[in-house]
């Protein structure tokens, strides 16, 4: 793509409500743009990157055996009223009524739609496990919505639903999410803490929020960093190697301030170990039992032919607000730099040129389009700025590998540069396969 | 996939109101459950089928240069306004207030919307022309929503806008979307008929609807057979070429009922020629100048320095409609056969065995590994039922290519079946090489 041909509206002025970071950021590259109070439109850049999580989101749930699958926006009220959230839920719901003055919503989260599908469709015993997911706007008509994708009011969210004979089984499905979480902001570039969480209102017993380090973070964390010592590889995607990898990780300390005890975090963490920051939610799960299936009497027949209630639990991962959270942690010292998995490019080449002299120009063409057939998503600043202003400019797409053709490029190398580190002059093909890799 | 883990909840019940064979074929085949009046979830099967639509709409857009992006569900009513058409739409717009007693509503269409993205971004002839598009769910309040995902409330739709600085150049824009649509419809199995037609709540002077052929179908449709002998290769993505496709396919007689003369087309299509039959919209674009950009103040400085009003088409394609589409087309004498480019599977493997003689199963487990391993995307039907079930079963499933391990298979020669075709003995390397091409 051509910088010149790429709809991103780079905009100088920020408005005074983008208060944090990643707002104003997503902003002054047109990642997004406001259409009203708290709903935004996701232009190509934004777009980008928001796809590319998605996609990681989604081949992370498909490896441990979810299915994807896809519910509508709009519920009725009706099975709401069957759980008993209808009336619970609050203002925050998107109440409507249609044409036919019917009471309907646009869905907040997802488990009594999912209960109603199952009810209908799964009867036995023999077809459990089951892992259902999609990945869907939400909408929470938000007070006071702010700090742009982070606290919006129209949101995409991939939601996750487990179904179980009993409660030990339901907590191998639940460990396997847990594992499947990990892995996923692994790939995200991110280092998320599982901590145990309230429930508040999707109910339940146990719950865990996926947290990650990030200063301008909504929530106070006290953690011990040995918990980031953990290798993952080390678990088999088996159930027993699955509970010893939630036991590691929950026997080490790592709390929110809603469960803070400053005299627990001392005694079980050493100073030097103690981790007292601020994070960021980007996942949330629940195991809740039956919940919603015992009032909307989702039951199968288990072994001995005996009607019983479904035990559930639901996985969130905030899809649109990772975007908003990845640049939280990853934007410091007015540079940002995407992790290569979901950078919107993987690189932009950057000549310096002007109206008198395109020669470095033609070389960036040329070099363009033989990435291009390398299946390398470049991009190519053909704008006619000066250099310090592109840079400035790519110091906040982000894009982590630039190309610059200017005075350092000799024949066919040139100066390569990752985004906060020194650059290398370099032949084509050593930067092939440095983008390759 | 093994047919026993995947969650496609098969009914033998139909209720009353599934009339035509798309809506009975989809609740049969569990690829959709209605979850109340013309709103449907879609479960894997139907999932999987309309997210390959959804790529191969996609690509077609990305290769004529469209952007991708995406606006919200919920709109302000305040564009609307502007526009004009807010007063205009009538009861089939889904009207809202929010908790704070703002008007919204859920977006039937994006005109609007996306002028207020345009404007807000661009400012000079210069970044023109531009093609931006985005797939996003719409919802139409249907007083009598039927024909299951067909004419429904709430519907995945890809839609685009042009943006240009004369009708002129508009044109051209106008004609690589036709041109992307033919392609489309192509890579989709279909025979889609271009038609000139009327612009409806959406404006202008220029239309085209795409209808492919279905007896079942809800247009009246008048053609030429000629037409389906264009041949799209010939043409090159270039303006005057394009324009000259255009001119071959609208020079050719196809009209619906609305537009249809009698008198006209019995002198204009020889009587061997004369198509008359039923059609289904799948597409529609339409060309409308300065409909919205003028009301809205969305103006661009043209080459002299004068604010013009830009130039603006849409262009909309029904990807759920679509899933539905292709079954009215492709659904005929009990058997349903899936196009290769969307079908939900690649092949799907039918041992014959039972409880006590398990020989074939494991055989087409083996078959089945080895196809994996060449991700070639295969369905093992691992019930133990009788094969006559199961091939009526497969023939509603419809997935185009059948392994079928029984009496006929030796060694590792298996039967392979193409449906509606004679099935052959065939090695397991012809085999792969069939399914690879």
């Amino acid at each position: 793509m051509y910088l010149s041909k790429l709809f991103i509206p780079i905009t100088k002025d920020l408005p005074a409500e983008a208060k944090i970071k990643s707002h104003q950021l997503m902003l002054r590259t047109g990642m997004i743009k406001q259409s009203s109070a708290g709903i935004y439109s996701w232009l190509p850049l934004g777009f980008k990157v928001m796809k590319k999580i998605e996609q990681i989101v989604r081949e992370e749930q498909n490896s441990i055996g979810a299915q994807e699958m896809l519910m509508p926006t709009i519920q009725s009220s009706e099975i709401w009223k069957e759980s008993g959230r209808y009336d619970d839920y609050g203002e925050e719901m998107l109440r409507i009524k249609d044409r036919q003055g019917r009471e309907i919503l646009y869905g907040p989260t997802n488990e009594e739609l999912i209960t109603d599908v199952f009810r209908s469709s799964v009867k036995s015993y023999k077809s459990l496990p089951q892992l259902l997911y999609h990945i869907q706007w939400k909408f929470r008509d938000e007070i006071r919505p702010r700090f742009g994708v982070m606290r919006c009011k129209e949101f995409y969210m991939k939601d996750a639903y487990s179904f179980d004979v009993s409660d030990e089984e339901a907590k191998k499905s639940y460990n396997k999410m847990f594992f499947s979480y990990l892995k996923t902001f692994n790939r995200l570039g991110l280092k998320a803490i599982p901590m145990a969480a309230d429930t508040g209102p999707i109910g339940g017993d146990l719950s865990h929020e996926f947290i990650i380090l990030a200063e301008t973070g909504e929530s106070q964390i006290y953690a011990d960093k040995k918990i980031f010592e953990i290798d993952l590889n080390k678990y088999e995607f088996e159930d027993s190697s699955l509970g010893q990898m939630r036991k590691d990780f929950t026997d080490i300390y790592a709390v929110t301030d809603e469960k803070y005890n400053e005299k627990k975090f001392n005694e079980s963490v050493d100073k030097k170990d103690q981790i007292k920051t601020k994070g960021i939610e980007v996942g949330h799960i629940f195991y809740f039992g039956d919940k919603y299936s015992k009032p909307m009497s989702c039951t199968i027949d288990d072994k001995s032919g005996k009607k019983i209630s479904v035990k559930m639990g639901s996985y969130g991962i905030g899809v649109s607000r990772l975007v908003g959270a990845i640049i939280e942690a990853k934007y410091n010292n007015n540079v940002m730099k995407w992790p290569k998995s979901v950078s919107p490019f993987d690189v932009v080449i950057i000549p310096s040129f002007n109206k008198n002299n395109k020669e470095n120009l033609i070389k960036a063409e040329k070099v363009y389009h033989d990435l291009k057939k390398q299946n390398i998503d470049v991009l190519l600043d053909d704008l006619d700025e000066n250099m310090s202003n592109k840079f400035k400019k790519h110091d906040l797409i982000g894009i982590p590998y630039q190309i610059i053709i200017g005075s350092k490029s000799e024949g066919d190398r040139f100066e390569f540069k990752e985004l906060n580190s020194e650059s290398a002059i370099l032949s084509l093909e050593d930067i092939k396969s440095k983008l390759k890799n």
